[in-house]
């Protein structure tokens, strides 16, 4: 809608430079994940450009142009049915933006957060984007990124 | 992709007469739910009319043609990073579909739900949907749909 939109477009961007994706509403989705370290549930997006590559399993390395985003909520419980956990605040929506050499010393990915409804960028400086690198290293044999695409026929 | 949206032409409808939407897959996300009773992770997704509906807060009644999807799965731990609970094997996908003349009988709410990667419809016969619209009618103050919109800038 037009509000939403006019308020995406004064997100400040993150200190490395990233600017939030305006359309990223739009994409579809990857996977979703409960966080029991964070209480938190997470939904992950991806652009058309991610989604057909993930559909084909063409992913080690992820095709330049894909974009992945990730929206977190702090566990909350549903107000008429206890055994579900919802959506609670929103702790944060961040993104992976593949750029094989614009990113090269974070392995092909460019990392941006942004905090809450206020979207306030994290980070103090442009190298906060190690920290997630290092921990995506961990999705290293899926091309650093960790969703897999969701069964679905 | 072609062979998916082949795959889906051939779903038998479910007992009630329901066919399975063909475009649900370009639905937006409007939630997410972790059933602790089920050990199940849900994705909730609108089509356009039902999540303008929902942003513009006009849900009670819901407009007629607004359609939901819940996507399903049981819980899995990701392989790699053991506090993510991911989604497992598929369970199910199921939908509300909004006709108020047309399905009178369930507060103006077509249900119709299939399992598994066979994509088999639920139900013996069309009183199937009185399950369903039974346990909904605790959500009827939000117009017999559980999932609020989840918070988004
Ligand atoms: C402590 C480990 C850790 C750190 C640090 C981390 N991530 Fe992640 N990230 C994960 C895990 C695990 C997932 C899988 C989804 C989930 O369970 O939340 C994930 C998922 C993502 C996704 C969705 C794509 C995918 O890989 O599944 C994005 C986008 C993302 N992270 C961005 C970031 C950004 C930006 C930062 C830093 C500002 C960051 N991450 C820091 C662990 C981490
Ligand atoms: C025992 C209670 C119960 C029964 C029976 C039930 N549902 Fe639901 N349904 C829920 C809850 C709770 C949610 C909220 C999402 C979640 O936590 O899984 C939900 C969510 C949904 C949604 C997403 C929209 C919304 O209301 O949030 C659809 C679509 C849906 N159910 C379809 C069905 C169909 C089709 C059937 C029957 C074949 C059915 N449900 C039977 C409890 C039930």
């Amino acid at each position: 809608s037009a509000p939403a939109l006019s308020r995406e477009a004064t997100v400040a961007p993150a200190p490395n430079g990233i600017a939030i994706p305006k359309d990223y509403k739009t994409w579809q989705p990857l996977g979703v994940s409960h966080r029991t370290d964070k209480d938190s549930l997470r939904i992950i997006l991806a652009n058309p450009i991610a989604t057909k590559a993930a559909t084909e399993g063409k992913t080690n390395p992820w095709p330049d142009g894909s974009m992945l985003a990730k929206l977190a909520w702090k566990d909350s419980t549903h107000p008429n049915f206890a055994a579900a956990t919802v959506p609670g605040e929103l702790t944060h929506v961040e993104f992976m933006i593949r750029d094989s050499k614009k990113f090269a010393d974070t392995n092909g990915w460019g990392y941006a957060r942004w905090l809450g409804m206020e979207q306030k960028p994290y980070g103090n400086d442009a190298g906060f984007a190690q920290e997630c690198s290092t921990c995506h290293l961990q999705a290293k044999e899926t091309g650093y990124v960790f969703t897999r695409k969701a069964p679905l026929p």
